[in-house]
């Protein structure tokens, strides 16, 4: 049985060989990465579009894929987020979890992570989308991004007879 | 493009200037708040109300907004869960991701997350709700808890035609 | 009001007295643990098997309860995945998250995380549900897995008249 890189357990791969301060610079590589995953969210759920463009590097690629499509670029990433997808959903929750890293060295990691996706579209049909994100991000002039985002959307379908609605004041 | 406090990496902005001390403890206390925020979700779920109460800071506040209302100061905020959340619920299940945590010196944080929560009313019809908390959290006496945490509902909606219930024997 | 073990406050009971290299594994092994619980759903959602044997010891038990049955031993708890889940489910969509741990020395540890899972069984029919993992994790020569996990589902129940599919090409 070959494990896969993901398989990498970090007190097994980091402790040995490591200083103090790498091992603190991993550690908090690791809290960065996780913010980069988190505000992806925020900032496309709350349409915080300066907070959701803080996550990317300038060359950033998001592929999509169907039926949204791809993008490359910071100038592309923004016109998906504000001309694509906000028109496409009345809105959006995307919760993100089962995140896992494999660092390339200190300043470039791969991510793999999940989301569960509930939201409505501007026709008022609820919808669940579920996808995993595939990242590479990469710390560049002390900031950690996300270069790359591939995206698997699992399956993106109408939950008929549910009103999505806060409750009445 | 102005980013917002939100957007601070935790890469950056803590390994610059501080002492393996404070790196090490700021790091404990991300831990420790996440703690906070999964013991609300095993609190309220699993009818546990020590752990619940755990969380708190004796004059916590609780503002849910409607339909629950506001609570201030523990006493209120376990009345809350036992007389107001607890008997409007037959079961619920909270999962919450997303967290970000944006420091205030050593002792005081605040932290955005969100909620996926599916549940049912004694009536027997399953609920979906989505939210999203906003926390201040502070380290009293050496002791994280939650100084005030806001709810903002963004749906509470019945799905009807799901009978949850566990399998069969 | 006697607060349970699992309120343990990392901060608080980590600090204290402990050397650097102490708190250093400490928060090492939390990470670890964190994928494992990760690498459990990666594992099973995306139908890789040897990602997911890596999570768990030779001698662990997965005790899955109704309507599925427990099972000691990789080999048994492989034959579970590939034989028993597998086969009941078309897809599965495996959302974890409320970790906590509580550590017992430097090399076990206890941990409670809350699963969502959608997906749906080979007759196209989705399926929501909630559990719970109460985790035994242990670290033997330098590699932490799990030595148990005990599921507690509290529903498992279709969701009429959705149909989970991808978006079109």
């Amino acid at each position: 049985m070959t494990a896969p890189p993901t398989t990498a357990n970090a007190a097994t791969t980091e402790a040995g060989h490591s200083s103090v301060e790498e091992r603190l610079d991993r550690m908090e590589s690791r809290w960065a990465l996780r913010d980069l995953v988190s505000n992806y969210c925020h900032g496309v759920d709350k349409h915080d579009i300066d907070l959701f463009m803080s996550i990317w590097h300038d060359d950033a690629v998001w592929r999509i894929g169907p039926p949204f499509g791809d993008f490359h670029g910071a100038a592309e990433v923004r016109r998906a987020l504000v001309d694509v997808i906000w028109p496409a959903w009345r809105e959006t929750h995307h919760w993100t979890t089962n995140l896992t890293l494999t660092f390339d060295g200190t300043d470039a990691a791969d991510g793999v992570c999940d989301v569960n996706c509930n939201g409505a579209t501007p026709d008022d049909v609820m919808q669940v989308v579920s996808a995993t994100y595939t990242d590479r991000f990469e710390r560049r002039a002390g900031r950690w991004a996300i270069a790359r985002r591939d995206v698997v959307i699992h399956y993106f379908s109408a939950v008929p007879g549910v009103d999505l609605a806060p409750p009445a004041e």
